[in-house]
């Protein structure tokens, strides 16, 4: 008895399920390559224990939050308040109030992934419910207690080959520094996210600038010396690891003015006499000029694009991001890059991975852009949509238009450390799926799916972030 | 043999086939729940005989007419044509059309509660053809003039809890109180329906105020006034029985506006100087405040977004409403929903559903809202997607992100009353294949599969239509 | 062994698998009726062999090229660059190019049609790859050289029961009316495409229309006169056999003006005056003046909107048209066609069918409107939906509302000729797979869906092009 079934996401017809378990066996046990996600470097320099079950599962998983909060449970009761604010500061009657509702996940991915890590990290093999709920606390607070569950621990028995953090402009990266200088091997790098410095919308964008000045030691109020900042920082990133740039903006809008033009934009921005109109195109002028630098240093671009966030404003003027409110919206990826790709998309070796969250895009416009430019790739299945039908629908929209080599296989793209050999598990199952089904229906044979699910696993990631020797 | 097969809808794959029995074997006789629909109070204040299979299944279906339209049959050909003009006038002649362009349902769900309804109520074991149309013809027609096919005997026989009449805010609710102090015991209930007196493009909307006016005692001159009125007829509605109100809109715009704004805003729409914008301020203004009227009256909030009504103006100058031509438009739920969601979306216990027709706002937009705020939840596959590719597109769409729980269960909007039965049928089917796919390949058990076809068929209804006791 | 299975995309469950097998072979046979594509009619008046394996299967096919081109290879490299610059000469480099990148195709249609050519047409037996790229150059070479691989062998081999090419206003016909002078029989038809004189940003539009006035002998500058122009080109179209007009727009918008802003609208074009603004309102008028004439005329008018054509710029000034990098756009059908559809879409006998790459717009708006006007019908899944999981796609989400017969069948749609066999052959087996499954869970009876496999086939292609007989 166990909670989670070997056959797992394996389709139900005998026959592809049997293609499916071969093909599986032998991605199963490949090491985890993590290039994009928001994991706390702090964890591995560090490497203290993690605190108890609700701290490490519940709070800081904005999946779970938002589920429970729908259903009527409180911020509060979860534990979540503003400074001073009341709020339940147990953390066994926090785990007791999600375990009440865990039925509440059937049918969602976090339940199969909270499975996955209560099964095979945490030993348990019953249900968590109400009634199992101390004995679930207990056991997952003893594990943490003990030294193979301590961060750096985790991450080798997880098989990690690769894990990319994400920093912004102005981080100091003392945390990749103590983990370079540390006797430890595991390789955690940073990524270049620069929004803070890029979007004159930001809410301390004048104060960041001041600093990413002094960090740089460039003259930030002219648009040389502000982009001559980002060359420098850029390099202290890669010097830490950094193979990727980051980029959240709320539309995938380009733009590629002309010198002058940036000048008179950036003096605005600079200024802040920016107004709306201005402070977008300035993002959009932005990711173009990322783009270019990325031609000259090699870091692959990641964009990810068309979340609203903190849509409950409420909620955010009390608690603050990243409570569950981020919210899709539709975009337009075809005018949107125009600029971009007129301006690098033909670049040899260029790689820029974008990522959408309006699915309506996968076959309309991602597909065929990417399906045509050599320096356009399509990021894996995003965030709601990291879940077994969220990634079938992507395969099944994306891959006749732009085939297997114009995606980048799978990221997991989280800060749940514990549960990144269950997102990995699940994602090359679907994958595993998805190929076997089109060896059933000889689309492909099953020598060719062999190489696509090592492709899917491995070898797109590797390929993508330049890892030196990759082969898709 | 039999115009339908046990095992319709259920999976190919004999694993999942089994399954899905078993689990719609405990859901196929559970009763008929029908919180939101537009059958004829009359019907069953009256309980007169239905007239003919024409009248009856024909000439009222736009569902029916559209597709023998759209083939080229004419309203005319059909009965429908402006008092005065030509028009078939023998209800057989239409039959007639009917059975011999019955092809063109082939692959619609009408036909399938069509084949459920001449089967299951009429007794008919062979397919509906031109040679055929004679004896349905003479069967239906006999069976309606029994007492057992009267309204009330039917509605008895289908089973059915409770059923949701809608009723615009001027209807004099005569039926509903016929039907109350009859000795008749079946449970029809009216729903709030204010779109006359809140859309100040409706064609009637001046006189439509001045019988609000009438109707409610109060001087809807004012805004203070007019929210009076909404509040009074809401009153007499509940005691009608309504445990819910319903609002047709174009675009599922909503706004927050001051009250000093609201009174300008008002004062323009009472004395007919709004012009379009100004409607549709007043439109979106107008969700919110009853959004705001049902915290505390705990009527149940539904909005039906998104159609274009009455594309075709010929036939709609010719023949009125309800003909076919309604068609779905693109919206934006993230946006326009904003200023709602934001002014009450956090209430406890408030329930707001959303319905609708653009299937790309299914996983981008309501998915991810309904997942976040308490008060939202994402209303059933609607009109074109009560279907069987419908209800699943929706459901694999959704569950992931907002899971079960966010959802409402089926209901089946409809004035063909004689389809009730075989519209919950359908639905029923369809989610126990939905459910034993996800037993099949391992993603829930069988016992929660069990919980989720009972919660999707009765137990989510009777929670979100607040009915007492109730439990998901 | 065969490159080939025979089960090929048939659902792997047995039962359903035997039901697929079952409607297929009753089909596969079938002539192939090819209403709408763009192979050179210069191929069947000359009938002179093909050059050689690369200019007949690659350099031609912007499928083959933007997947090349996505992943790195050169244009040049694949022979094509702009006059006197260098490029590859040699086919059999090209042919080699190709076969190393072709694991590239894995999981596309053009996959599927490779290999079915390669097998049936050229008898070939193992994959393509960088070591079998000389064996399968010299094999088709050797082919090409050879009576029974002309391009009218081919075409009488084929099956090809009528095969319409696509020409613009202005062609002078000369092939058409060769074929026609022949002692050949086979039945290829032109279709009139008129973009390039009713585009006033058509780049030589000033030019064009000179032109148009010379060939149909009209006073082209007036509105009365530029009307009657076209009177005149589509009936000597028709006399080379056209059924049906063509139109390739950037969006689905119509227009219906009233004869005085014709008359002006058309001043202002005829005389070079128009804005962007003025040219997308006379093309939009243009639309609806081409129905008008359908009305009169009885061709079948087809209408292609929504692809942003030459998306790369610097490509598109280099090489020109047709070299991969036409992008879907987001598109509005129900405002949009709503002029054109209130002016004619009740006519009866009259025919629009509508192609869409904008999936959204499946259910969302061209169902609701096939499903409900007489005149207007749905296109196949056209471009890159052209796709086994693109063609089920556009099933589901059409045919629930719609009907089958609101549709048109197959169309290949392509420049591919020696591929029209493979693109047919996929479309039956997606289609009877798909019919199948509604079999299998007693959606239909198989009766039904041998009916409707040919109807999709062969019935509803010659309904839609008033094929004189023809039964759907």
């Amino acid at each position: 008895m166990s909670l989670i079934h070997p056959d797992r996401l394996f389709p139900p017809d005998p026959a592809t399920r049997a293609i499916t378990r071969a093909l599986f066996s032998e991605v199963c046990d490949l090491p985890i390559f993590s290039p994009h996600g928001h994991c706390d470097p702090a964890w591995f320099a560090r490497d203290q224990p993690f605190a108890d079950p609700s701290s490490l599962l519940i709070q800081p998983d904005h999946y779970v939050l938002r589920m429970l909060v729908s259903q009527g449970v409180t911020f509060e009761a979860l534990g979540l308040a503003p400074d001073g604010a009341p709020r339940e500061t147990d953390p066994r009657a926090v785990w007791h109030l999600f375990a009440r509702n865990y039925h509440l996940f059937r049918g969602t991915p976090t339940r199969l992934w909270m499975d996955y890590t209560f099964s095979e990290l945490f030993g348990l093999e019953v249900p968590l419910t109400g009634a199992t709920a101390d004995m679930y606390f207990d056991r997952i607070s003893d594990c943490l207690g003990k030294a193979e569950y301590h961060p750096r621990a985790l991450f080798d028995r997880f098989g990690i080959e690769m894990l990319a953090t994400t920093e912004g402009a102005l981080d100091p990266l003392n945390h990749h520094a103590a983990i370079a200088s540390s006797n430890w091997t595991g390789r955690v790098v940073t990524t270049y996210r620069p929004d803070e410095v890029t979007d004159p919308e930001h809410e301390t964008f004048a104060a960041n600038l001041e600093q990413f000045a002094v960090l740089s030691g460039c003259d930030v109020s002219t648009w040389a010396g502000y982009l001559e900042a980002h060359h420098v920082r850029r390099a202290v990133f890669r010097n830490h690891g950094a193979v990727a740039t980051d980029h959240g903006v709320p539309v995938p809008q380009t733009a590629d003015l002309c010198p002058q033009e940036c000048e008179a934009l950036f003096d605005k921005v600079y200024k802040g006499q920016a107004d709306a109109k201005d402070a977008a195109l300035f993002r959009a002028q932005m990711l173009t000029e990322m783009a270019r630098m990325s031609v000259e240093d090699g870091m692959t671009m990641q964009i990810h694009p068309g979340s609203l966030r903190n849509h409950n404003r409420r909620v955010f003027t009390r608690l603050g991001r990243d409570k569950g409110y981020d919210i899709p919206r539709q975009v337009d990826f075809v005018g949107g890059l125009a600029p971009l790709l007129n301006a690098v998309g033909d670049v040899p070796g260029l790689k820029i991975v974008v990522f959408t969250l309006d699915e309506a895009t996968y076959s309309r416009e991602l597909a065929p852009l990417a399906g045509a430019y050599p320096a356009l790739f399509i990021g894996p299945a995003w965030w709601f949509f990291d879940s077994p039908d969220g990634i079938r629908r992507q395969h099944e929209a994306v891959i006749e238009t732009a085939g297997f080599y114009n995606t980048v296989g799978f990221n997991d793209d989280t800060r749940a450390f514990p549960s990144l050999p269950a997102r990995h598990d699940m994602a090359r199952r679907v994958d595993c799926a998805f190929l076997a089904e089109r060896v059933a229906d000889h689309r492909m044979t099953e020598t060719e799916a062999h190489d696509l699910a090592f492709a899917l696993t491995l070898g797109l990631p590797r390929r993508t972030y330049c890892i030196a020797g990759a082969q898709a």
